[in-house]
């Protein structure tokens, strides 16, 4: 029965220990870009961070365990006028872009997700093509976001 | 062996009796606003609302247990031409505010989303500036969602 | 005791092995639409499937398990100006339509999302409603996602 009991604590141990990870972070102040060529993203204001594995200071989200991960963001545009796309990478690769067009100088928004699988140390980010801006201020109208949904 | 069962026992309980909290609530039928000041949005159409933390009277998310929250909206404007906002509420503070513009008076939409640290009773709920509009019918045009992502 | 340990491994089993159930699938290359009727959007670029419940060759998720889904979409269309819709249906019944407005022929978005309580095997797609486009390529532009947030 001992035997039995330690198995039941190892898995409990695991169930109760299982990591935490979740992040949702905006830009920040004022207008983003133009830049001359593409340029990652770095949300500076971190909104929650658990697990910390998200970087402030160079945007970048690395995976602390294997698992599948959800990672979701909205990004507005305050004009000019024209197109303006995101692109998310899995360490060198694009794996998401989405574009929008701002045809009012308004406010322009786009959403959009990705679920998937990282190893251990994988890198999550976003990058602005060269040319566009992005908006954001105190309001977080930018926000990108991520969660392990399984550790696997 | 008998503490190591009771002290497995306890944190097996606490796994199996996780609390689930999740809801997701569309505005429901019809015109929302223009409102002459600032005014909590009211889903009354509920289509999920598991462990009822939101309150389809009020419009109010009440958190019923110290966690990792995420909210996510999409909100639809239906005309007239012009800026819609909303505005996502922790308590007494505004956390983020998304706008669009509507330049064809067909439907515009807006989506956003925001992970917050609740204590046990914060609320969160949602809020249409003055003389902003958003449209809904009974097919979840504008929709709010939260769920609880960890239990702290 | 071994009764009590019984019942502790009980818990902990079906603990460790909760269902995982989570997918991200784009719409794949090219125009989509219009079509004559309202047809059944094939998300045919697997992303992510843990489980297997999303059937590609269909765009039909079968629920594996009952319980509590969070489904999410953006989708993009590429011209030519008008309205463009889509519907997420449970079996045959609508529960959540979402549209936008290309006033300008370059991308335009939209987004959204739906919590929906499933009985095991009960099943969720997307429509497009005849005469709308959307548009993706290998850059999912469009992707519908889901995940089992609670069995039941």
């Amino acid at each position: 029965m001992e035997t039995r009991l330690t198995a039941a604590e190892s898995q409990v141990h695991q169930l109760w220990n299982k990591p935490k990870v979740a992040f949702a972070v905006g830009l920040g102040s004022g207008q983003i870009g133009p830049f001359g060529s593409e340029t990652t993203l770095v949300y500076k204001r971190v909104n929650s961070n658990v697990g910390n594995a998200y970087n402030p200071s160079t945007g970048v989200f690395s995976a602390p365990v294997k698992g599948l991960y959800h990672f979701t963001f909205a990004v507005t545009n305050a004009g000019p006028k024209g197109i303006f796309c995101v692109r998310i990478y899995k360490n060198e690769q694009s794996i998401l872009a989405n574009c929008g067009t701002n045809s009012h100088e308004g406010h322009e928004q786009l959403c959009n997700g990705m679920m998937v699988e990282l190893e251990e140390g994988d890198r999550v980010y976003m990058r602005l093509p060269a040319g566009h801006t992005l908006f954001d201020n105190t309001d977080n109208h930018s926000v990108f976001s991520g969660v392990l949904v399984y550790a696997m």
